[in-house]
């Protein structure tokens, strides 16, 4: 019994807000039950010097935790003087999925720049912000196709992420904190609309875990993405 | 005229909205206009070590803007690896400001970590920070003594703040960015709900200031933030 | 066809020397091909202040490069002050998987730390540290009971890992450079010698990936890293 | 009574020594009492990045305070590897301060530096800085005239500064080390030799204080700044 | 013929004036002819961890330059947030050398932190900073008998030292900037007034030098060093 | 007696193995006994700004001590974020010596990098490291000749250094590392194949040394570095 009574596939309330700040090309607010992640996209003109005069455009993320996103405080990381190594990799996956779902060649030398901040932990804030950083990049996308920087859309699909693992021995969807710090397998997937697979990171915490555990927990993915996509879809329209 | 029509002595529309994440002991999004700055509270038991065995408690804050917080982006200060000079100015004028409002005995020892996130600027982000900050730490306080951690209420009063400034040769109160990025002079004023004053910070950005613009200005800040003083107070019952 | 003229499935030659320096209690060089790296484990008794007092003890990795390891000059991160994000990564990743493979109560209150340097860096570098380290931490294990601190054995099972990948269209084994600059996607597995799995990790470089391409590098990389343990059993007997 | 038995609105001795240094083109030595402060101005031609093509130049500040100019020893900052808040805070008042003095027009592409040593403290070191900066600047500006670099002279006015406070109830006039630790209410004033106001930074460190005792301070600030300014030019003639 | 006129063996006119600041425990400038700087010594009870229970105490020393003490204004190492180099190779030097000088049983479980702050630079600020700083050490020891907090003088000796060289060929004493930055081969000499060497360190900048050269600037060292032990005596009479 | 039975004057056996890793333009182990140091030289074209358009090259270095080369693990520096004093000291050293060596306008407007990286350490790691480097630098030298990037070439001597000490009461050569931490003095002596000196540090690290002291380690110094050169020959051969 999952501590929330949820079934094992069944994935928490997939809330997407956009416009939710004003400055921002794009700028999405994304839910995933109590887990909340705002997320922008900034859009300007040039790409950093590795990439001059190549013709292509460049996709990249920061990640950040409010102090008191979680359940005790966290150290500021700008306080501190760095950035944790959980959160450079975070930031690191994010930049890379998105980077996956987006024709450089069309974006043209042009940079979209997102950041993730958690304003409310849950678990899974690293697949609510590559979920939420997809629309805000769609949105950014828009953006300047309307103004008419970019000509077609360089966006080759959505994609959504989406928690699994295994939980007192059963996979199950979209963990929660509560299920996250105690489960024995942890796997994050990032997927397009298209059904096929940009990422899937999956760690053994406990445990090692078997060959069919993880086709469970694949099965779990693919179904709580296509849910997921559904959503991100809807805010779109 | 001011940009947006307001008289010279008109505040902007002030939001205090408690409760706005679960994990902190207090927790406020407070709104000046367009501005939004979410203060968490975080009350911890324990001292930091130069105050072991005093009897007494501690109070301190720190503050960051978002990246995207702002017009065009800024570099996040956690990637960058240190706060600016700016940040600190302001995170250690929230801290002294609180600190004015907290009876340190009756706090015990124990330590309340002010947070203060800017989610989008649109001027006036540090008073609107200490505004929202002091209704955090009531609700703080009043989680400690709940729980019976603390015994009395330590909050002596409570301190708002409002920026005032002299802008095309008129003093105006709680200035918006277009306002501020104009302002010949720029005043920070932080009082407390009897009516004394904490902070006094006037700047001459442009033209020195004259000693009847510095009490013109300080006639609107009085008036503005005993309007932002009643915000507070429906907000807390 | 490979650059190197390998089969899909075949990965390099690996070889293990242990003892490869004086001072450390596990000291292994390995090798996957041209790909070099020193791993040492050293054992020291006590544990991180977050462990103390619960009967249980701590193993973490550090990984750097040697800054001519590779074909152009990197800067070395000591002198830059920080490590990049690829190596944080990359040292979360092998502190996790040989904490999977250690009792934590067996290994008593002491900590273990594996050093992963590369000497020469032809792809797979992560793969092969994780392969070293493991016979380090046996050796240093081995140690440890040989001195009587500690009694029984806490290696549960031991640990390896090879990267697989799609390269031109097919699933391949062991990516050297060339191979993995040009994959369109990578993975690292690490398995025990039980055939469970540690770690999965995978990544779509260029085009998202099938179920069925998964599927295929998974299948590679159980075949790899069954040998690559018996050639980890060889060393230790 | 104050510990020095001077008169609450009585400043202490102040002495200016030009050219107390050799290599800069403008050095000066301030004191006010026993609080000693070296004051260079640099002058380099050239902007920064932000300021190229503007045909305007810039002033900048840096504050430092030698070790063991203190009571007891600080950390060397160069050592810790970072300028604390306060000492960002007292730079950036210092910047702020000379900047509003000089028509960055008249200067044209032009850097000056101020470097602001603490020698030895004993309260108001931050005034005695702007004091003692703003003679070493009209150095370096009468320096680069004479050279020829620049035509005008681009300082519009004098200016000097002062702490006053509340102490033991009673408003006094630039407090030393032990009034300073020990007053209710501390502020800085900076004016200009024509009697208008460039910053006024006034604390409640105890109690808060009132709009009578604020103006009360102000009589005071005026009153010395005027003295000091005295001191300046005589210093300059 | 030297650019000052000197002979070769000629050192500059040395000053040393004691209690040049009021907080310090010794206090030191020392003038090597433009050369000037501020030495400090602080007493201080108590050790640093490592030597704790040991019955001995500790010696160490810190160097700075202020920004404008040389001809072109230097960055400042708090601000740019890391020492350089140069900067921990003389403090490492100077504490070396003082370390050589103090018996640590007689000082007992008791540190002294040695600042070297260079106010105007010509040459020789190191060997500078080690005279002046041997008399500081002197005050501080002498002020902490008569406290009672040690015994006996735990100064085994005076030390000092100065810098000789080979300039157009030829062996001289004291280098001052002109000539240290066309020396061929710059040594550093540090002896005891017992006329022991404590440290010695010959560079070839240019062209490497001979045994013979290596002979006559050691004599020239012994002669200055002598002279300048003489000073210091004075000094401390 | 030494610890190693070898007569005073003896050095360790020197060993020198050219071609040691793939891709560095020279790469090198030298082994002084067991101290074990790998030299890279890289290089490539262009210079640092403050050189360009001068006509000449420039040689730099860096030094690192791989964690565990050491009898207890020393701190990674990379992960710390800073590089020790003594890291800078030394490889401040090596470039120094290694500069003395070239002739940078042969070398025309091109930079070579000396990487040196302690896989063991038993004493004499810097002194190791100048011999090595050395070697290292001869070929990447000669690589650029043989690519025509240089014509002439650029160096002007063999260089390489040892260590020698005062060891209970004996002058000594090659220190090993029991030795080293028991001696009383400590010289590095850095020659040129023609017998003239480049760098000579000597530091009483216990009681300070006569000049007799002096002059019988450097007789053993120049000893011991001709049969090192012996080595470097037969090597480059």
């Amino acid at each position: 019994m999952r501590p929330s009574n949820r079934a094992p596939a069944q994935i928490r309330p997939v809330t997407i807000t956009r416009q939710y700040t004003a400055h921002a090309e794009g700028s999405v607010l994304v839910e995933f039950g109590d887990t909340k992640v705002l997320c922008t996209a900034s859009f300007t003109e040039g790409v950093p010097r590795f990439l001059k005069g190549q013709g292509q455009g460049w996709v990249t993320a920061e990640y950040g935790m409010l102090p008191r996103s979680t359940h005790s405080r966290m150290d500021r990381e700008a306080a501190r003087g760095k950035q944790s190594g959980r959160t450079q990799e975070i930031q690191r996956l994010i930049g890379r999925a998105l980077r996956a779902a987006v024709d450089m060649k069309l974006l043209g030398e042009n940079t979209i720049v997102i950041d993730c901040d958690v304003i409310q932990a849950d678990g899974g804030t690293r697949t609510a912000s590559i979920t939420g950083a997809c629309v805000a990049l769609a949105d950014a996308l828009n953006w300047a196709r309307a103004k008419g920087i970019i000509k077609a859309n360089p966006l080759k699909f959505l994609i959504a992420a989406v928690s699994v693992g295994v939980y007192e021995g059963e996979p199950i969807a979209d963990l929660e904190y509560v299920e996250d710090s105690a489960a024995e397998t942890d796997m994050n997937v990032v997927m397009t609309e298209t059904g096929k697979l940009i990422e899937v990171q999956g760690t053994a915490e406990g445990e090692p875990f078997s060959h069919e555990e993880l086709l469970a927990m694949l099965e779990l993915a693919k179904h709580g993405i296509r849910e997921i996509i559904d959503v991100q879809k809807a805010a779109l329209s």
